[in-house]
């Protein structure tokens, strides 16, 4: 296996993971062509990301097939005296590939990077139902040590 | 009262409001001169903004005094249909003004700021030990649906 960011031509396969997903398959549209939502999002990531502060898709690869994907944004932020951040969002391994440990591989790339970028946290939250996920998790290393709360604005 | 993004000059104010909180004071350094990595981070933050995509503090100001501050980051994402995020951190109120409602118009503020920049969610992660902040984040319509996770690098 091997990883990368990602480019405009992976869209598809990301969004098809996002899919495919309890949460995700009702949150997402995955239709051909992808609705130009995902593309404009795409842009804006990249328009946000510098070479030392990322905001990008990483991906595992499994020869030309995209086998998992996780968002990974730096952050830099004044408080615990100016520490970076690293932070997770989307995490999804392909269905057909389960049990061959690549989500905690492409965890520990993302920590991997974020270490290099000079990150000394790396946050995340993850839906309160997703038991199985805190326990993965957990067994990783990270504390959930927070509440993760939200609002929606629409 | 009145509201605006933090400037270089603002560090000190600032950094003053994130030691001064129960959490803060011995994970903040608040010296005179500042440690320099407090200005790394703030000039961290400004090479990662864009107007669309901001990533500052946004300042509760009376008169000239800073009375209340938070880390307002915009986050490019695919997911939920490639949906745009606002992110909240390091939000403080000076001890001197607490009771005049400057926290909620400050969280107010940085909603309105968020939804105006094309924000559909608001989100950020709070200790699970600081009980009374989870109970003012809730009235103010925030739902503690998610477990924070991090993971220290050091």
């Amino acid at each position: 296996m091997t990883f990368r960011y990602a480019n405009r031509a992976d869209l598809p396969a990301i969004v098809a993971l996002l899919a495919d997903d309890e949460k995700g398959k009702t949150r997402e549209e995955f239709t051909d062509p992808l609705p130009d939502a995902y593309y404009a999002a795409f842009d804006a990531m990249e328009s946000q990301s510098t070479e030392a502060l990322p905001n990008k898709y990483l991906l595992a690869m499994s020869g030309d097939d995209v086998v998992g994907c996780l968002q990974l944004t730096l952050i830099a932020g004044l408080s615990r005296r100016g520490q970076l951040r690293a932070q997770i969002e989307g995490v999804r391994v392909s269905s057909k590939v389960r049990g061959q440990k690549i989500g905690e591989k492409l965890i520990e790339q993302s920590i991997s990077v974020s270490k290099s970028l000079g990150a000394h946290l790396v946050q995340f939250t993850t839906d309160k139902t997703r038991k199985d996920a805190h326990r993965f998790y957990e067994r990783l290393g990270f504390v959930a040590s927070h509440e993760g709360m939200k609002m929606t604005l629409d």
